[in-house]
């Protein structure tokens, strides 16, 4: 019988460190040539279709797989992501991961990733916008790699905003601070999440501080952008985890139809490297979070063999 | 928790009688639309790669999914292919099933709806060539649409051949001969089902009787090939249950590459027109199995439905 998870305890075997590390090695995996990543493949059907984003590492995990989700109702909470491992040399399925867990958690240790490498390294106060799963995720990933003085969560929902608070500083064994408006929330922030569904800008440049860096995890479209363009164009660098994903997203995706933007590098090219960012530069960084394919098969991988 | 089938008993709960009028239902909705099943797509990676079926049927079953296996070693027996479906109004992932039972399945489906459509009525005699999984799900598809005076079995293994023979007579209920040559097996039957791995050709043109009608399950190309190509050339009727697997295929697939055969038809158009074929037409047809996408996910969803 093929192993099968479909319980969300069983997920959590694994610690968002660790998938930091995977991601990590993962993204180091591009440069070297043993990661495969193409850009997402769409079937069209119904009201929406299916995407798949496939992908194998040959190196370290000898493994290829998907991840399957639909996109009839991509932001409804009850629909089920699949995950599917297979060796990659033998071929034999070793395993499947029903939830959607393993997109969530693998995008928010690529956004640690992201933030360990790209922010400054004296980062004191951490800003979240948005109390949904990615938030969560990235909350997590962003305490993973480096510790803060303050944390603070704005979400347009109070009540939901302080609930967030609670139970993350609970989970996490700090201290975080529900606040009033987006405006509080990022104006001293050295690192910014924005993890929302919005398709208007929740947060503007003027509100920045310099030198801060920003995960965009939500919309980053031409028509729909969680953060105002201006922030892009005040930007002395931008980078993503799946330059593939940006090509075939194109002049859809905010950074590419922009004039007056630095280029769009690749995260991973920047890890491996190991990258940092001097002192003296006071642009805003932003890491435009797309989805690195190959990357949920790895934690998929390393989540069923902690069975 | 999503509803997983990985036990091979709980696919038996569908008949080949039913499998059949679901296929015939699927083909008549190429037709008319509903259904979209377009080439396959194959991810590559490590010694070979994940080949993806992919479809959906908006009409009768309003469904999505796809089929997956891998293609580093596709002839494996212990290699487990998946099969996924969505809801295609709601998204819903409705179920898995584990298992490469499916897609032999509904292959021999299809190919019962092609002998009911395609051969001529008068049938008394059946041939077939090979003894594994696809033999007996087409053996069991012919006897869903046809009743035989007798069928014929030949394997290069005789004792192998002998045990299918003994097996499926005891399954199906009824007599199944050993023969001992390929030759002896055709030469007289009305209808031949070829179902081997063999690359180079296991029945000769001059061994077939006039107006015979061939299933060609195994393999297909121009430079692997079960059927002598001169068969071809005699044809008076080519078909295939997949168009656009064809076109994808292009001249490696055998009926593309040859000249001096007919157009290769579309199964679907001959099922929906409800063809049948002229008593004086005593040249051979051919239906080459391809595959249409989607038909596994209306199997498994009528599967996942009897739970």
């Amino acid at each position: 019988m093929t192993r099968i998870i479909q319980d969300e305890q069983d997920f959590h075997r694994i610690s968002m460190s660790e998938a930091v590390d995977l991601m990590r090695d993962a993204l180091i995996s591009v440069v070297s040539g043993t990661l495969v990543a193409p850009a997402r493949h769409t079937l069209k059907v119904g009201n929406g279709g299916l995407t798949f984003t496939m992908g194998g590492e040959s190196k370290n995990h000898q493994i290829a797989g998907f991840r399957v989700y639909d996109s009839v109702a991509p932001n409804a909470t009850d629909h089920q992501h699949l995950t599917a491992v297979y060796d990659s040399v033998t071929g034999i399925l070793k395993g499947l991961i029903v939830g959607r867990w393993v997109g969530d958690f693998r995008t928010g240790a690529i956004g640690g990733v992201a933030i360990d490498q790209l922010a400054h390294r004296d980062t004191k106060i951490l800003s979240l916008i948005g109390t949904g799963k990615q938030a969560r995720t990235q909350l997590q990933a962003a305490l993973a790699v480096r510790t803060f003085e303050a944390i603070r969560v704005f979400s347009r929902d109070a009540q939901r905003c302080r609930n967030f608070a609670d139970e993350l500083s609970q989970v996490t064994g700090v201290a975080i601070d529900p606040v009033d408006s987006s405006r509080e929330a990022v104006s001293e922030a050295d690192i910014i999440i924005t993890a929302t569904t919005s398709s208007t800008p929740v947060i503007l440049s003027e509100w920045l501080k310099p030198g801060a860096h920003i995960n965009l995890i939500g919309p980053k479209f031409s028509d729909a952008c969680e953060l105002e363009p201006s922030i892009f164009q005040r930007a002395s660098l931008l980078a993503t985890d799946s330059p593939d994903q940006a090509l075939a997203f194109g002049d859809q995706l905010i950074v590419e139809s922009l004039t007056d933007v630095p280029p769009l590098q690749d995260l991973a090219t920047l890890v491996a490297s190991d990258y940092s960012r001097p002192v003296r530069d006071q642009g805003i960084s932003v890491f435009v979070s797309l989805g690195l394919a190959a990357t949920e098969v790895i934690l998929a991988n390393a989540i069923l063999q902690k069975q």
